[in-house]
């Protein structure tokens, strides 16, 4: 293994950042009348694959280049619970690169209020799940911030 | 396309049916209390996939040979709502077979009660989801009844 | 029970369509690569929440006026598949008004391609889920059109 | 705040532990023909559920008695893909349990092999969600090891 891929990215903040709003469906809510804790990775993995959309690739133009993104890590704090309609804002965030994986970052807001954060661990793997580092195009993706839309 | 396939497989009624124990998980409930009303969708997917296994087949083993079979339709009719931690049995009958298509019924009871009814249809596609016969191998598992376990 | 009330609600076909777009979610494919069937009763839930709020009212205000509406039935017809990512608009229509019942269709489409139709049958039920006749502030909203948003 | 309550509570390791069965659903994949790696929060829901089961609790008994537990904070690594039909086995832990609060620990397993692990905080909330202390009734279940069946 070579320095420069050892060595994490180095991210630009600003560039590494992107947002979305949801809304909270019916079907997430649980019997608690809040949203049920396990949604909330779902809400997350929607969050990268916007992050990726609009720096101009998605999964599957990835996976056809052999690059797939496996969930190796999550975690989550539930900070206020998200109710049934409730309109909110999630930032993403590539908090990390190594030289086989990568973390996002994540917080959910509703108005100032901040519901949760969280991140996950996304490992590179071939067609066959082994650890392969992640190919130059992929980072260079990584690097990027936004494209106009 | 021959008589004998056209015509409805002539099915055996006590043969056609078996039932599985269900438990309502949390995750499963909305903010009304109750059963959300798509996750009876799955449970009667999980109810065709065990009518299957006891007939010694597995969708996985269908696949491998080239029988895909993908659902066409679906309804449900809602008659008690299911609530958190119900311990309920689900009766999965095959109803009917059509040259390229199949249908299951389902009732799902709590204890007496009778909490919903609905069908399912499948079809049979190739991988690329062209509509196909269902092979010999197929039509004599849907005849059989379930075996010893 | 009086005459105006057995009858059903002339409804106008145009005033009583709405329209929404989705986008199909990671979590919502399965391992034949397509959406999961049970998904599309979700999707159906989301348009008929929408149709209320662009006509003024949500699911809260009604309950918390007593007015609850539970799903009594619902059926899918399934034409192609969806897949990961894809850009779908769905069409949400009420479609017939009951003294306690009313029934919504709806299709989904990606681009000029049909995915599916379906309908769902709602009844109108107190808090201890005995049907209620609809009250006439829901048949109010239920016989207007989208307001200007 | 009186010391024996702020203290953690000892636990006994073999007294603390339960395991749960578990088969993958179909809809519980995705299309990379794996479990969906939000479907690990709603199994290690199941597990605790089916640990206070068989202590002789259930979570609508204590919500009656006005302790709620929601949700604080989940996490989970994920070493090897659960598949579709797999037969796996759930280990459920109380590890740790604090004034207001406690974390349960999960080990999934498929025969020998380990895939996934992670863990949940628990807070104890009233019924306008503010953190209250677990009372003695739940503190007495915490300690106590599974009934005979």
């Amino acid at each position: 293994m070579t320095a420069p891929m050892t060595a994490p990215l180095p991210l630009d903040g600003a560039l590494a950042r992107s947002e979305i709003d949801l809304r909270v469906r019916f079907s997430e809510t649980d019997l608690m009348g809040i949203v049920h804790h396990a949604t909330y990775l779902v809400w997350f993995e929607i969050g990268r694959v916007e992050w990726l959309r609009r720096r101009g690739v998605s999964y599957a133009d990835w996976a056809a280049r052999g690059a797939h993104l496996a969930v190796a890590g999550a975690d989550v704090r539930y900070l206020k619970p998200a109710r049934f309609d409730d309109a909110m804002r999630l930032e993403t965030r590539l908090e990390r690169v190594r030289s086989v994986s990568l973390d996002f970052a994540y917080v959910l807001r509703r108005g100032d209020d901040r519901l949760a954060e969280g991140s996950t661990r996304l490992a590179c793997v071939d067609a066959a799940t082994r650890l392969v580092r992640l190919p130059d195009f992929v980072l260079e993706t990584l690097r990027s911030g936004e494209r106009p839309s």
